[in-house]
């Protein structure tokens, strides 16, 4: 009988324990989590400040099972691969405990990664905050009266939804982001526009290119980023997280760039040790190459991966596109796989295609926008990336993540004979749409060689 | 300058005259339409009969052209491909006027199908209907008092569609399939009943594996099934259309088992003439045998590739998945490719994947039931289709739809990285899941042999 531990109890964590168990019934799997509840749903939180969800039901419960342990409110601290066990400590007496494995899964994720801004550390907690748990979720919205003035720094996917959420519940709300626009990772400016004009009409403040250079007072009572003074009584950092590699690399575990470095099996480069999910590097799918990508999904899947390989079956993870989605206010915006800056920064020429489109036909009520644009690989029309905003916007990036997955081309996506019917879009489908013009493109470039 | 004839104006029509247009700024085009106004779409007549849109707001023009001429109230009565003109008759005045044209495009889809039931054809119109225009549908309408009967014959999409409405109006309304399941051709029986319980709660009564023997009564009064005998005031049939194809064969054009027969460049066996959409043959893109698929989308893209190659351009039509989708009250229920008995009549061995999840996570308000299944080929992975009911069904179908176009396997549509967030669906994608259940079954069926 296998003895299997798992550290952390996120998405990745869960896809493994689940994925052990399909593969054994009888490993005894024991797992280590921090929290004093076991798991919970981090994309959930900014929806529950905002109100639509109740905060305590982000929290829940894995699957009864009589072949494992949960330690709750208990923290790894250190791995030892000669003798193969892991020491944990009881968060509330104290205690340490010697856990033994004969395979072991980290799955520790990230932590918020807190900007070098003069005033961002010294008032952590005491008005300057990051969300990245339930109590500090709770924090936060304890702490968002209404008629406050809140300022987010870093406007990606999570900046926009802590935004919208407290503007949502009548604070006064200036994002602030050192690069040029909304979501930069993830979309190109044309789309990001889409984006911002929502947002800036719901009375959000964005301040693009410039960056904070000081968390002034205490308690705290402004911003100054590089040519003004902005007054706010609380700031929320929103500028990403760095994996969780600690004991790891204490443990003599190999580490890449952005974290820890497996292989396809999700193994590291100590045998019988995997590591998945937001502490670890990653491989575009695209392009091969080395990549960080914090997504709960893409855990779940390498959880998935390492759970069958721990437990004596047979798996591999090929690489991660980055496919998301967001819903801001009533605006819903995917993308997948490489933006323009991305796909041009690693070598290749493109082509990009747009539609623009109903959820509806014009005649019907409640007909929304939704665009949607496909980027190409030039020479071969290789689909490369997508980028989606409005109305079932997710949906339609999904199509387009199969096609990267799969090595199709623009051609092949305009011909996909999508369903319609007039109560979920129209007869040309925006996707067929956006993939004829790159097709089209893409003819009228070689053409003109 | 080119002359280039369109005999009918529906999604066939429509595409061909714009990609006439984009490819040849210069053609002249005429367009041979039986209706008083220009376009319409049928697709959303069951739902103006419901009342969730207006009858009025289904028909709409083409953009402004000036190289054009629309013949509105004209049925084009014969082909002459020796001298190349086309007569038509003015539905008002009954002149009738030649045309000639250097190509022709014949868009003219398809009429209803009357079964052979005794009482069918003398009561049609008066009693017994068809919904196959405006004006049918309007006729349907004012006939559909409240607390009347109706009897459906034919539990497709459409005689579905119907009975909803219908039922939704106060109408008591019974369903008569000769087939076992609804939609029999899209869904296989497991899937079938998520959709018969819900309509069936509504107060539709269903009768399956029997046939209508006689339609009772003038005034209609009753239908006789094989054992029984059911009051209605009316009956709405929906058996199907055929293809439009009487002058076409007069002219010579060459046909199959269900239309015009045209090559993939939709050309017909007359150089210079085209086909597209209901009153053609087409083929199945999954195993290339001539097929019936009577969609709109499917008539847009034919339409694109005839009016690209009509204005001397290049385009290929590959074939059809029969890719659809409907909402059935709150129900989306959508389908493409093959389901289980189709794929093996085509000669398949299958195996089969079904995943159920919700809409958004369990604890979010508004978390409603998704369930999809997709099939492929048990000897070598590739996907040959996918059925879904409930919410988002036919965005996932759409993903299918790439797959099977592309003859991707079901690992790779297993390992898509699809978009996540609470407030669109699951972590682990359900289309996903169910790709990874049926990745299972084959690997074990493989294991097996």
């Amino acid at each position: 009988m296998a003895n299997i531990v798992i550290i952390g109890l996120g998405s990745g964590g869960f896809a493994a324990f689940l994925a052990i168990r399909r593969n054994d019934p009888d490993a005894f799997i024991t797992i280590i989590e921090k929290r004093s509840y076991q798991m919970f749903s981090p994309c959930g939180m900014p929806y529950a400040i905002e109100g639509i969800i109740d905060l305590d039901k982000l929290s829940f419960s894995l699957p009864e099972d009589n072949h494992s342990t949960k330690l709750l409110m208990h923290e790894a601290t250190s791995i030892d691969p000669i003798v193969k066990n892991v020491m944990a400590k009881n968060l509330g007496t104290g205690e340490i405990l010697s856990i033994p494995y004969d395979f072991l899964i980290i799955a520790q994720g990230a932590v918020p990664f807190i900007p070098p801004i003069k005033g961002a550390r010294e008032n952590l907690g005491n008005g300057v905050y990051v969300l990245h748990d339930i109590e500090s979720a709770y924090i936060i919205s304890d702490h968002a009266g209404k008629g406050k003035k809140v300022a987010v720094v870093g406007a990606g996917p999570i900046g926009l939804e802590i935004a919208v959420a407290l503007r949502t519940k009548g604070l006064g709300v200036v994002v602030v982001e050192m690069l040029s626009y909304a979501m930069p990772r993830a979309l190109d400016r044309d789309m990001a526009k889409l984006v911002e004009r929502p947002l800036e009409a719901s009375g959000i403040k964005l301040i693009f290119d410039q960056s904070v250079k000081s968390i002034n007072g205490s308690p705290v009572n402004s911003i100054s980023v590089d040519n003004e003074t902005i007054e706010t009584d609380m700031v929320i950092l929103a500028s990403g997280v760095r994996a969780n590699i600690e004991i790891a690399r204490n443990a003599g575990i190999e580490q890449g760039n952005w974290g820890i470095r497996t292989n396809a099996g999700m193994e590291t480069n100590i045998r019988g040790i995997y590591a998945v999910g937001d502490c670890i590097e990653t491989v575009s799918l695209i392009n091969h190459r080395p990549t960080m990508m914090q997504l709960s999904s893409t855990a779940y899947r390498q959880g998935m991966v390492a759970g069958t390989n721990a437990a004596g079956g047979y798996d591999t993870y090929e690489g991660a596109l980055g496919t998301f989605v967001t819903v801001l206010g009533n605006l819903e915006i995917a993308a997948t796989g490489f933006n323009e800056f991305i796909a041009e920064s690693a070598g290749y020429k493109i082509v990009s295609g747009k539609g623009h489109g109903k959820s509806k036909p014009e005649y019907y009520p409640g007909a929304k926008d939704i665009t949607i644009k496909i980027i190409a690989d030039a020479r071969t029309g290789k689909v490369l990336g997508g980028q989606a905003v409005g109305e079932g916007a997710g949906a339609l990036i999904n199509v387009i993540a199969l096609g990267i997955r799969c090595n199709i081309d623009v051609f092949s996506i305009a011909r996909t004979e999508m369903a319609y019917c007039p109560m979920v879009g129209e007869n040309y489908n925006v996707l067929n749409k956006a993939a004829d013009f790159a097709t089209r493109k893409l003819e009228k470039a070689q053409k003109e060689k």
